[in-house]
């Protein structure tokens, strides 16, 4: 039996109970581009979920979830804040700049890739607000939970849409991981999003148990009307509409996307503990979610590696391990038995 | 039972064979973003059904599979031409000028849908190729099947990239429904694109019984290179793309993509022949693939129409009807009795 | 002595008021980018001339106070209107699309240049407004005076800017040639514009004497907080503004612009009058302004064309005169004594 | 008679061989957008300059040089590298990003301004090459002489062309301030750029006494021929355009552009050198050109503002000098009584 891959979350398949929504939906006719009845209700859906009104706009891609988001939200001569370890800045090749007609994606330091109220006030202070030669603070990003595997309380959020309203700037959330996000906090969706003041959440569906969607979350409305539009030309409106929906919609349907997170999150923190017992290994950020970032010993590093779990040295002898919801915790143990067998063999007691 | 929707082909289900082949994907784990065992295969797939080497590029909708390919052949100040009917021109959005950064959309007169090389010869002509103040002709788009139900004879594709290819323009082909085309002609893939001077081709699937998934299959290497990093940043290439791949894989297996298509096909034909037959009722354009345009007696357009099978007048007393892959004959000849009764209601033998 | 060269009017000289200006400012040391004392005045004077208050942005050419414009009113998904004869449609290499992030410029049948009120109406009733798959009508762009060399009665203005406004689109007005269009019209520059409906105007200067600058002017104040950002981002923001802007102030100083104008206007008419008795001669549209549109015999056409006056057939046996504001009474009637001259060698009577 | 404004070298006049060459221009007529005399033969003398053969597109900005010159050299999905204190980054709202179609522009740390290869290395090492979730490495924009007032020398530049062509990347100089570094080096155009690597340079004009041209200087061909359709797309070809390339000819004749810059790099160092022994003041970085960064005792710093040397404190009670070409000997010993006098008044001996 191969072992589990940790590389990334979006290694795993599709969670039966979405792939029984797309069977059961296989029949009869329905109209497109989102014109039929599983879309329809899909805002009614979140709409419960977020215990607010909103528009939902299913999209194939997390990337695609921020780059709209944000282009609705900044000019082509605005600014879009983010953590420096943010996902839009590093990892989707531009998309925000492309989707915004040319915006400008400006890191901030974080703190386990955590932004704070205080380096974005900062910034905003130092940004020439009103100066034509300055792009102009438009927006802020935040990655909830963030890309090193650590979630953001809900009052830090507030905290930080707080200083963004004051100045003129819309938040919007990159919630790939959404679901392992709440589930860590406890907190509700509305809690953690436009009670403390988010705009427009990118929430995370594939990563999670989905196949092929992501989708857009607004809570303002009028960033809503124009994503309409720009959605369609970006070749993001899909015209089996209902397929996409479907998956949303079993992902929300009694909580699924809670239990699955979770359950995701349990696995990374038996990894956690597992591994923090061996010799010379350094957690180097908070388990609050399903990744673990941490520094293995070589042998342990690349005896894993070989084995085939997935494992990529980031450049510094450490490695990030994702579990997907799909791991079990005898996968979880497997592992740790085979890091705790290299360790020893490694450093064999004399 | 519900009648038949001929809204669209877009309206249908998926066909089982596709499904099964999302069923038997679901387990274990697999690299993300194409790097799976699935989506390394279709190029090899994908090779063999058009007998040379091509890069493809699996895509969430047929605008971004339209709008990419554009995107890499033209540049910001490039002109794009297409039919007057052209779906990249009065579709889509404006989605190719905005992933082009720009570029025009030019169309040009055309009949029952297709281009000629004559008329793109002399809109070469009179372009201003060199003139600064122009855009410059840099693509030519034909839709194969047309907008208009009807299709190019190879012979005309390979006219109309020759003076595209002497001109130092490159030839797509928007392939929404490639596959009606191709069960039309009975030619084969390769003679329908690259061997008539296509550079790089949209080919249709969900349309013909995929779910979420068209693709770019391009056949001049030098546009592949660039493709990577557009269809990246435009937030089109999907974490679990062994998914979409599966969708693209399943429809060219056994030739799944032709039997559909030509099913889909056949019941045009046949919706056709039945229609023709009702007085003043006018074919507006030759039927060879699965659409029908036709003039219908307004008693009998509006009694289908409430019956529930999709039609919308087109503002004139027009309408198009599509027969999907999924509609059968007994559908057809439903459709036809009630046709038939209502011209007859309507126009009562004295 | 050198014939004088009728091919367009930016072969003209800067006029003398101008450049005096130029030199008088030559002293000492201003603030740049717009923050000296010319600039500042410059709106007041604008202020002045519209009888409202303006924004004026100097920018250094007409194409850039068109796109620059248009990208101000229209999102990436929309559409501007304009005649079939449109400079930003045909002429400006797709500048509108590229500052607008990808808008359609969409050309619509014109009688003589001029768009109709009815033509727009029925543009906007058929353009899917509120559908995604659609562009979405954001302006319409009037030139005044036409590209044809006719003006637009102010109250066909008026009325194209109502249908316009009544469905949301905003109206720009490219005045290239503004003050030909001024001076024949005899209307005043607000009962030209706002008075009629136009939001924004691209006030022409260069045609019209200046060196090297024209000018965006504002009537809508939302329009101009995007575009200070838009004009700097462009590169359109000049550092040595006091320069650029004291052309536009020399222009409209003791009605410079309108004399000069009146001066071209009142050549192009001298010169359509003494052709239009020449044999074989049409003139193709009213001269209105400072061009006149003509089929000349073809030995009268190659003939003034060897002499050096810059007649380009365009493409059909026309040509298209342009009389600058430095073409003088005697250069009109010596052309026409060469075109009479030219007509009897060709047709001797016998 | 008031005190000489420091605050940037765009206050200052325009030089008067500039303005002769403008007013010995204005007579007859002349083709328009740059098909004249004086356009024609200003490749000459620039490749005369350059002892190469070279592309010379004049434009109305620094911005717009820059950011067209980048639009050139990088794809929409490429990264641009430059100094941490790069204009093209900080000061020109975006403009690299917008005409480029949404490039990254990525500073790197800088030492007094200047980039250096290894950091470049490094850079483009972890860039992620050919990885399609990365913005791929296509440009380095160096700016000589830096935004602190520094130079390259020579080799310096060739180090870092060196890197960057080794990786397939492009090489701009913003030469803002060009003339002011080859006066400061002492080298030669060619020396400075084509033959260290640099491919497409930004040539100022204006800082250095133009009016309101600055050009773009191509020495790899492949870079000038989509530079024609960028320029005029951008609206940033004059119709006028002689009176442009006049402006570049005056300057490039006689060494006239050396002239004033070496003048007003000499007037920055008497300034340098006679701030530099007053109480509490740092020089901040070497003064090599035209500008003095220097923290200055704060009654001093405010004393001079008070005056009218429009000095502006950068936020931490430095300040920036920029000596232009108009200013005098007379205008710095002037200040520098004033500096001397406020500081002792500071300070008084007890």
């Amino acid at each position: 039996m191969p072992v589990v891959n940790l590389y990334s979350d979006n290694v795993a398949p599709v969670a039966d109970e979405v792939l029984q929504a797309l069977l059961a939906l296989n029949h009869g006719t329905a109209p497109g581009y989102g014109a039929d009845a599983v879309t329809a209700r899909l805002e009614t859906r979140f709409g419960e979920l977020f215990e607010t009104r909103v528009s939902v706009f299913p999209v194939a891609t997390g990337t695609a979830a921020n780059a709209l988001s944000l282009s609705a939200l900044a000019p082509p001569y605005g600014a879009v804040y983010c953590s420096d370890t943010g996902h839009i800045h590093d990892s989707e090749c531009g998309a925000t700049e492309f989707f915004s007609g040319g915006a400008k994606v400006l890191p901030l330091p974080a703190s386990h890739g955590r932004l704070d109220a205080g380096t974005l006030a900062r910034a905003i202070a130092a940004a020439g607000v009103g100066r034509a030669h300055k792009v102009q603070p438009a927006g802020v990003s935040l990655t909830q939970a963030t890309e090193r595997g650590t979630v953001y309380p809900v009052e830090a959020v507030a905290e930080i849409a707080e200083v963004a309203h004051r100045h003129g700037l819309k938040v919007h959330m990159d919630g790939a991981r959404f679901a392992n996000a709440a589930a860590a906090l406890g907190a509700s969706p509305a809690q953690m999003t436009w009670q403390s003041g988010v705009d427009v959440l990118s929430f995370g569906a594939t990563k999670n148990g989905a196949m092929s969607t992501d989708a857009i979350v607004v809570f303002d409305p009028a960033l809503a009307q124009t994503l309409r539009y720009r959605c369609r030309r970006a070749g993001q409106v899909l015209s089996k509409m209902r397929y996409a929906a479907a998956q949303l919609e079993a992902m929300v349907t009694d909580g699924l996307w809670l239990r699955l997170a979770g359950h995701a999150n349990a696995m990374a923190s038996r990894l956690a503990r597992g591994l923090a017992c061996l010799p010379a290994t350094e957690l180097l950020h908070p388990v609050e979610i399903n990744e673990v970032f941490v520094r293995l010993p070589p042998a342990v590093m690349s005896g894993l590696a070989n084995l085939g779990y997935g494992l990529v040295d980031r450049g510094d002898g450490t490695v990030r391990l994702v579990t997907a919801f799909s791991v079990q915790t005898a996968d979880i143990d497997e592992l740790l038995d085979h890091a705790h067998r290299l360790a020893r063999e490694d450093n064999p007691v004399p």
